[in-house]
């Protein structure tokens, strides 16, 4: 029987979603607890690999088990055992063939820019001191709308056979302090929000001309894109499933 | 001549305010950067002492100097040179007798009690996951408004003359999936907050008599009084001085 779980984690303390030796990861951590809880071995399969000390506000999983779950028990019990910064909201049977990573329709990141320094948002929010224009980050995230190559983005060691991507939404708003940045698209590439991110507050403190976007696309040069910005101010805020999909039969 | 220097601070990698032997405290951290930056000894006298963890949105400390003193210039530079979890946000001339700590005419603190693991707030929040009843703590918190003598929510190795303080507001309230309280008063014994907090949920979750408030206060014994909750949840927001007191002349 195939489960999704539902769960959101505060990234700082953690080397990513990906399992890897040495370093403490997301994966591990859920696989270690639904192992010891369910008395079998399980593996989950995320809608996606969060970097690390990016964070999650939701992300799915899914896992197979022999057992018929006592779902909300379950869950309870992994939020007993797990640290404070993993949290289960939900555990629900899916159909067999449901899948957290192929079946996700798409994806949602939030990236916080500081605008003043702030003591109490250090883990999630990146403090940038100079002056940003939004109205031309926005201008520049408008240009990025719609199905391009992103490559010019992308991390250059990756297993990607496309690196193709629709971006249904691209924002920048003020909210008190700080330019919260919304993207959603049916897909990222690896360190693509960050390297998007860094290159439209190159924009926006006038260090990059507006116009460099279409030919930062056409370069497909990761080089020609501006500098990533910090881990820490990210965070995968939705995926978006069919709902056929997630209700067992 | 005589600053106040207005700052907030995430006390979660702090030992407390007050300078200690090996380890770091706020107010070490603040006098070697004002050292540093004015060329001479600079020692601060803070509004109030915060304990190890706990946190502050508004402190006030004044400090002298034979300077006259660039004060935007001054608060930017040590913004620049103190980690993000201390923030200064302003520092203004007063007159020569104002004082930190003996003008205060109020202080008011928050603790923040939250009711669902939260992966986001564990620095801020303490997740407590039995339910609570909210007017009944309210009813309790009523019972403590005015002038009594708090011995019972004191540490007891405490150098201070009297345990008198007048508490002009106490109130919980939910806010989201958090239950926050805010208290008000003239002045606050050591550990207060967190026994009263602690009390009052033990109150609300049916452990303890709503009556038993009145004999703990005249029993003026802390072992009658509930377990101290952690530090993490309590900050100190805001502290009252008299208008006057505030302008150089």
């Amino acid at each position: 029987m195939r489960y999704f779980l539902e769960l959101s984690f505060d990234g700082t303390d953690y080397h990513g979603w990906q399992r890897q030796p040495n370093a403490i990861s997301v994966q591990q951590q859920l696989e270690e607890a639904l192992s010891m809880l369910l008395s079998e071995t399980v593996e989950v399969v995320a809608a996606g690999r969060t970097d690390a000390g990016v964070h999650a506000h939701q992300l799915f999983v899914h896992f197979d088990t022999l057992q018929e779950l006592d779902t909300q028990g379950l869950a309870y019990r992994l939020n007993r055992f797990l640290p404070e910064a993993l949290v289960i909201h939900e555990i629900f049977q899916v159909q067999e063939e449901a899948h957290a990573r192929f079946d996700a329709l798409s994806r949602a990141y939030r990236y916080r820019i500081s605008t003043a320094k702030d003591a109490f948002s250090t883990r999630f929010a990146w403090y940038f001191a100079q002056p940003l224009q939004l109205d031309v980050m926005n201008e520049a995230a408008r240009m990025l709308l719609g199905t391009h190559d992103f490559e010019c983005f992308s991390k250059s060691n990756t297993d990607v056979k496309t690196y193709i991507c629709t971006i249904t939404q691209a924002v920048f708003e003020q909210v008190g302090h700080e330019i919260v940045f919304t993207i959603k698209a049916d897909r990222f590439l690896r360190n693509m929000v960050r390297a998007i991110v860094g290159t439209l507050v190159e924009v926006g403190s006038g260090k990059r001309d507006l116009s460099s976007i279409h030919s930062i696309l056409e370069s497909k040069s990761r080089s020609e894109a501006g500098v990533s910005v910090p881990a820490k101010g990210l965070s995968l805020i939705a995926v978006e499933y069919p709902e056929l999909r997630l209700h067992a039969r």
